[in-house]
């Protein structure tokens, strides 16, 4: 089977073509590229990124969310990308029980992604797998990330609408909530809301919020409250994110954002191609030079380009 | 001044050439380049890496470590790339006042990197920051890092001996701490000691490192108790990474890990000077036609790359 042929059959909701498509995708090379390439006219979702601490029950958000859409009669992709994701392995046994009521829906469609591989690898290989989920028509793709690192706050710049979560009783962790979520959040949602203090770290959150000056682009990220185990509030959460989508349909926000991810896949493609023609022998001796301190990274380097344009 | 006197400069001692350095090489371009390989055949030290969740305490703990060290004598640097930590940022008035007490010490030398920039970007200016501290002398150099995300990762992989903090209670969340920190943890630190359910940690840690089949490399991490606040227990510390020090001696870990840093320093750099030489009028326009979804990113990096020896 050809790669056209590959896209045209996920492109016909075929799942095994989708997962043989996202799996060729990850090992990269020419076959990968040429898939992307056919897919890459196709991919319009909403592509919505659910982040926060480990414990925050964001695998358990994600399900009911996608249930919850499910209900509206909206297909939903499911990427994980968080190592402590029963989605992407680390399961305990109650979570993996939850997300079955997921498994047998036609209109669902579930990947993780394994936190390895080389710098910058984890970023591509995700955008990747959801531009291919996306061409097979999911309307929604949820994209779960642990909140936390530069590869994350990549991930989630991706994403049109970024959902941070939240626990009650985080104490002084919510100044660590401040350096980076703030900026990213357009949706906070505080789950485990039946525990104590739920009140309170949504009053925290509203007010450093309102600390912040209020949105520069004129959306302020509601501040809302969720039991995932149950479902509780994930009616509003995706109402929420419905009004977020008409929202930035008034804004310049997409098309800036399209170009930037536009420019951080070029660049993506543009290093893996490079390596492609410059690994070999010659650097594997360059590499142990390196290694040994008898020359530094950045003049192996120019040796190596020597002779391309400049 | 130019490079070289810069570099000699900053390995006589001086502060200010070592600080006009690292911010040299953080904007990138040919000076930084020629600063790094001035730089690199010096760049001799023990690098620590301390992760762990937000409010474990790490930056406390990182003070009171290199308290320990400078008691004995030992020269440390200090480069935190947690946008929580006190050296980066985030402060706690408490966390000032506590890392005042190092400030005034020529024995050590405190940098913090903003968790931003490009992909890569800070994994990139992280770990040139820490070759230019350890070309100015420092015997060891701290790095801290919040312990999720693959750029932490990647970071921590730079460290010779990598020590993963936790605090007492976590729950379920020590479910999370399996994915990933077990594997990269030469050293547990459960910080905090002095609070309630510290034993069971402890013993939590232990039993999921025997249930992992021991190291295969021949260490066993230790699993050590500590109180930052009041130094208790950071003795220890100091012994055990003087002890897996030592073990590192006895194996071939240094000269692999030595290898998989050349070659993702490399990487970087062979990156960095592609950009340089590609980003442009037609750049930009390819970015449009990207981000408008008329083209795919590597059908376009193909191009750009067009006329480059294959």
């Amino acid at each position: 089977m050809n790669e056209h042929d590959l896209v045209t059959r996920l492109r016909n909701g075929e799942r095994r073509a989708l997962a043989r498509a996202i799996s060729l995708v990850e090992q990269g090379g020419s076959a990968a590229r040429a898939v992307l390439a056919a897919a890459y006219p196709y991919a319009h979702a909403h592509r919505v990124g659910v982040t926060g601490p480990p414990g925050a029950g964001k695998s358990t958000l994600v399900t009911a969310l996608a249930q919850e859409w499910r209900k509206r009669g909206v297909t939903v992709g499911i990427v994980a990308v968080d190592p402590s994701s029963p989605f992407s392995g680390g399961a305990v046994l109650g979570d993996r029980i939850r997300m079955q009521a997921l498994g047998g829906d036609p209109g669902v469609f579930i990947r993780s992604m394994a936190s390895r591989g080389r710098m910058g690898g984890l970023a591509r290989a995700t955008a990747d797998a959801v531009t291919l989920i996306a061409a097979a028509g999911f309307s929604v793709v949820l994209i779960e990330t642990v909140g936390a690192g530069q590869d994350e706050v990549d991930i989630a710049q991706t994403a049109d609408t970024t959902i941070v979560v939240e626990v009650p009783g985080m104490g002084d962790d919510v100044q660590s909530i401040k350096a980076g979520m703030l900026e990213i959040a357009d949706i906070f949602v505080v789950n485990k809301a039946d525990r104590p203090g739920a009140d309170q770290t949504v009053r925290q959150l509203r007010t450093m919020l309102q600390l912040g000056g209020g949105s520069t682009d004129g959306w302020v990220p509601p501040v809302l409250t969720a039991i995932a185990t149950t479902g509780e509030g994930c009616g509003q959460v995706v109402d929420a994110v419905n009004q977020h989508r008409q929202f930035l349909t008034t804004t310049d926000i997409p098309a800036r954002r399209a170009l930037m991810v536009a420019e951080r896949e070029l660049t993506t493609a543009i290093q893996e191609l490079v390596l492609e023609r410059l690994r070999g022998p010659r650097w594997n001796t360059v590499v142990g030079e390196i290694a040994a301190r008898r020359r530094d990274p950045y003049a192996a380097a120019s040796e190596l380009l020597d002779g391309w344009p400049t």
